[in-house]
C-alpha cells in the first residue's frame, strides 16, 4: 500500500491528496468545487464536533439553526462584508425545473419562475442572524445572546483542494450580542482561547496566538483573532478565527437595547468559526509517507486486533481471548475494533490500518498466546513492541495517551525550529525559500508596504501574535520605524 | 402567560403557531417559506438527533456528507424523481454578485457570472448520491453499503407552515446500497421499525406502520413504507418514510457490481429519512392549551425547581438544599435546572415553564425546608403532590417514566378512539367531518378512485398497514370489489 501514495518529499501537494483519497476520509463530487467527505472523514469531524459542541456549551452558549439563504437585499447591508464575500457568492434565481420542449426526458429553468429577489446562498451568516436579532433583543435583559450554528457554507472559489478549501464546507459559526465593548472583546478572545485549546489538546497541532492585520482582517470586522499552524513543507496554515466586529452589524440592521439607565444604543458582537479544514489541518501537520497518522483522542478507531491463526482450532481461542480485551477496552471507551475478516491477509490490513492512521495496532498468533504476549504497534513512531496480555488493556490506554503527546511533541518541536528572525530583505526571502516556517520581521504597519511584501515575496502577515514583544526596529522591506515583529509565511 | 395562547377549540392551527413561537421552539425569518430554529428548538432537535443516530449506529450505519448542489443532468437522471421534484427547486444559475452601477452601495447578480450547467439545492439527495456510488461499487464485496446523511434540504412548498412544511428543513436521509432484492426490502422494513420505535418510545407518539398507494410513494420507489401518527384534530401527520427503491437510481446511474459468480447485476438500494417536521408531530401530539407538553426522553429540561423565599438568608439555606439535590439528579443523568434568577417572581416562572413542556416541576419554600418536603408539580397532568425530601431524586426519576408512559397512553388512547370504519359514503363522509382521525375502508385499488376520493373528501390514504387483515368487501366510492380496508384521513 505504501508505495502508492507519493512521497512528501516528491511532490508534497500530490502526496496531501494520495492520503485523502486513499485512506477514505473524502472522494470527489461531480459538483464543480465540492467534496464528499467518506464515512471516514466524516467520524473524524463528528469527533471534532463533539469535543468543540461541549466546549461552546461549557462556555455558556446554545445552537441555534438560521436559514440556508439571505436575500440580496439583506447581504448588501452590512456593505464592507458584502463587499468581501459578492465575488463568490452561489445564487438563487429560480424556484422551479419544468420540461425542456425541446429535449424529451430533459428539465430547464422555468422562466417563470424568477424570483423577485435573489437569494445568496450564505457563505456566512452574520447577515441573516443579525437581521434576526433585531427582533430579539430590545434590552440588556435580552444580553449577552451566546449563540452557535452548525452549518454547511459556500464560497465560490476558484482554486479548491480537499478540505483545505472547497466551494462547500462543513463549520460552525458563533454569533454573540453584548451590551458592552469590554464584553464582546473578551468573548472573541475566550472563544480563540477555545479554539487554541481544542487545536493543541485534541488536534494534537501548536498553534500560535494572534490578531490579523488590517488588511487580513475578515470583512465587517474591527480585530480578527486567529490561530495559526504550521504544516511539514513550511506553510502556515490559518486554523480558526474570532471576530469582534464592533457594532457595524448593529447599526446595519439597527439592533439597539435599552440600557439600565433606559438609554438605547447599539449592540456589540462577535463571531467565531472553524470549519472541515481543520481535517486537513490534522493530515498535514502528522500524515507520513505510509499514509494518515492520527491523534488517538480524534481518531475514529483508536485500537485495531488483527488475528494471525492457521485453521479454525487456532482462530476460536484467539477469540476467546479478544473477546474479553476488546469488552474491558470498549468498556474504557476505547474505539476498538476486532478486524477477523478472512477476505485479506493479516500484512495487507496492517497497511490498511497504517494508511488509514489507527494509532494502535495488536496483532495476535497462536504462538503469541501460548507465550501470554501480544504484538503491539504504534502508527507514530512504526515501533513494535511485545506486551505482555496481563493488564495489556491498561498499557494499551497509557500508550494511547502517550502517543497523543507523542505527535504533539514532534510537531511542537518542528514548529519552534520554524520560527525565525529576519532582519534584512534578503534574510527574509531566503529563509522563506530555503527553510519556510513563520518569519519573526519587523513591518512599518501600513497595508501597502504589507501588500508589496506579499507581491514579491508571496508571504503574507500570519498575526500579530497576542502579548507581542516590543521592540524598536526597521521595516524589512521600507526600512521605516517598527516598534514590534509579525509573523509572516507563505499559507494555504 | 396562558392567556396568550390561542385554545385548541377556537383554532387549532393558531394554536398551534402561538405555541411554537411563544415557547421559543422557532421563528419566522427574513426568507420567504424558512424558520429560524431557537436554541429551545434546537436543543429538542439535538435530543432526537443523539438517539436516531445512536439507532442508525446500532444497526450497522454510517454517516457521510454529500454535496449540497446536484448538477441538473444528475439532477433528470432519475426521469420520475427528477419530474416528482421538478417543480419546487431552488435552482443557483450564478456564481457572483457585483456593485451596481445604477445603485450606490447595492449588489446586482453578476450576469458574466453565468453558471455553464444549473445546480438545483437538493430536495433530496438520491441522484448525487447515486451517481457517487457508480464510484465505489464495482463487485459483491462492496455491499451492502449503509450510509446515512444529516443535512439540510430544499423544497419550494407554495404554502409553508412552522416545522410541519417549510422550504429548507433539517433532516437525515439514508442511502444503502445492497446485493439483492431481499435485503433492500429488508433494510426498508428494519429503517422503518427505527422510526416506529423512536417515535413511540422517545416522541411518545403511537404510530401505524404501513405502506403508502402507488400515488402517495416517493417519486422514483417500488415502495414506500411509513408511520402516520394522529394529532388532536383528528388530522394525520407522516412522521417517517423508508422507500425501496429497486433498482431505479442504480440504472439511472449505471451502477452494477460483479457477484460471487462474477456475474454483473444493477445494485439494489433503499432510502429513509425523517425531518424536524417530527418537532411540529410532537407539539400537536401532546401539547394543551397553557403551552407544549413535552416527553421526558426528550425535553431539553426534564426538571425545573423554583425556590419560594424572603430575604437572604432563607434564599441561602434553600441554595444549600437544591445544591444537593441538583447534584444528584444530575449525576443520575437529569437534564435539571435551579432557577433561582430574581429578576422574576414565582408565579412568573411557574407559566414560563408550563409554556416550554418542562415535565417537572419542583418549587421549595422556606416552609417545606422546616417541613422537610417539596411541592411536585407534573406538566403532563398538571397535578400537584408534596413530596418528601429524603429520597426526592429517586421519586423524581421515577416521576419522568410516568410521564413519559402516560404521555404515550394518552395519545394511544386517542388514536385508538380514532380508528373507525366506514362501509358507505355518506359514513365515511361522515366520519371525517364530525370526528376525524383514520377510516378503515375498502378501497378498489385503483390510483384514479384514489384521486376521485380526495377530491371529494380532502382524505388521502395514509396507508395500507402492513399484516393488513384481508377481508372481502366492496370500495366506498365505487362498490366495486376490495379485499382489504385501507385507512384514510385527511392529514397534514
Amino acid at each position: 500500500m505504501g508505495k502508492e501514495i507519493t512521497s512528501r518529499e516528491q511532490d508534497y501537494s500530490q502526496w496531501y491528496n494520495d492520503i485523502i483519497l486513499k485512506s477514505g476520509l473524502a472522494d470527489y463530487s461531480a459538483v464543480r468545487g465540492c467534496m464528499v467527505i467518506k464515512p471516514y472523514g466524516y467520524a473524524l469531524w463528528e469527533n471534532m464536533q463533539h469535543e468543540l459542541d461541549r466546549m461552546f456549551k461549557e462556555t455558556g452558549h446554545v445552537n441555534a439553526y438560521f436559514p440556508l439563504f439571505v436575500p440580496k437585499s439583506l447581504f448588501e447591508a452590512e456593505e464592507k462584508n458584502a463587499e468581501g464575500f459578492a465575488k463568490e457568492c452561489a445564487v438563487v434565481t429560480h424556484y422551479r425545473l419544468k420540461a425542456d420542449p425541446e429535449r424529451k426526458g430533459k428539465l430547464m429553468v422555468d422562466p417563470e419562475a424568477k424570483l423577485e429577489e435573489e437569494l445568496v446562498v450564505r457563505p456566512t451568516s452574520e447577515a441573516i442572524i443579525w437581521n434576526t436579532y433585531k427582533g430579539w433583543i430590545q434590552s440588556y435583559r435580552d444580553l449577552p445572546l451566546l449563540i452557535n450554528q452548525w452549518a454547511n457554507v459556500v464560497r465560490w472559489e476558484m482554486r479548491t483542494r480537499l478540505f483545505l478549501r472547497t466551494a462547500e464546507f462543513l463549520w460552525q459559526e458563533g454569533h454573540t450580542a453584548h451590551a458592552t465593548k469590554e464584553e464582546a472583546v473578551a468573548e472573541a478572545e475566550q472563544m480563540l482561547e477555545v479554539y487554541a485549546t481544542f487545536a493543541e489538546e485534541f488536534m494534537a497541532v501548536p498553534v500560535i496566538k494572534g490578531v490579523k492585520s488590517p488588511n487580513e482582517r475578515f470583512a465587517g470586522a474591527e480585530d480578527t483573532y486567529c490561530i495559526e499552524a504550521l504544516m511539514q513543507d513550511g506553510k502556515a496554515l490559518q486554523a480558526g478565527t474570532s471576530h469582534f466586529l464592533g457594532q457595524n452589524f448593529a447599526k446595519a440592521f439597527d439592533v439597539k437595547f435599552s440600557d439600565k439607565q433606559n438609554k438605547l444604543d447599539y449592540v456589540w458582537a462577535t463571531s467565531w468559526g472553524v470549519s472541515t479544514r481543520l481535517i486537513g489541518a490534522l493530515v498535514m501537520a502528522h500524515s507520513d509517507d505510509d499514509g494518515l497518522v492520527l491523534p488517538p483522542k480524534l481518531a475514529p478507531l483508536q485500537v485495531v486486533i488483527v488475528p494471525i491463526y492457521k485453521g479454525e482450532e487456532q482462530k476460536a481461542l484467539l477469540d476467546e481471548k479478544v473477546k474479553g480485551i476488546v469488552q474491558s477496552l470498549k468498556k474504557a471507551g476505547v474505539r476498538v475494533k476486532y478486524d477477523d475478516s478472512d477476505n485479506s491477509r493479516p500484512g495487507w490490513k496492517f497497511a490498511e490500518y497504517e494508511m488509514k492512521g489507527v494509532p494502535v495496532r495488536i496483532a495476535l498468533g497462536a504462538r503469541d498466546l501460548e507465550n501470554n504476549v501480544a504484538e503491539v504497534a504504534r502508527r507514530d513512531t512504526k515501533e513494535k513492541q511485545s506486551y505482555s496480555l496481563d493488564g495489556l488493556e491498561t498499557k494499551i490506554i497509557e500508550l494511547l495517551d502517550t502517543i497523543q503527546q507523542n505527535i504533539y511533541n514532534k510537531a511542537q518541536a518542528y514548529r519552534q525550529e520554524h520560527v525565525t528572525k529576519a532582519d534584512t530583505w534578503a534574510e527574509f526571502i531566503d529563509l522563506l525559500e530555503k527553510k519556510g516556517g513563520f518569519v519573526s520581521a519587523h513591518w512599518d504597519g501600513t497595508g501597502e508596504t504589507e501588500e508589496k511584501i506579499k507581491e514579491l515575496s508571496k508571504a503574507t502577515i500570519r498575526c500579530i501574535p497576542l502579548n507581542n514583544e516590543q521592540e524598536a526596529g526597521v521595516c524589512i522591506l521600507t526600512g521605516k520605524p517598527s516598534t514590534q515583529r509579525v509573523l509572516f509565511a507563505r499559507a494555504y
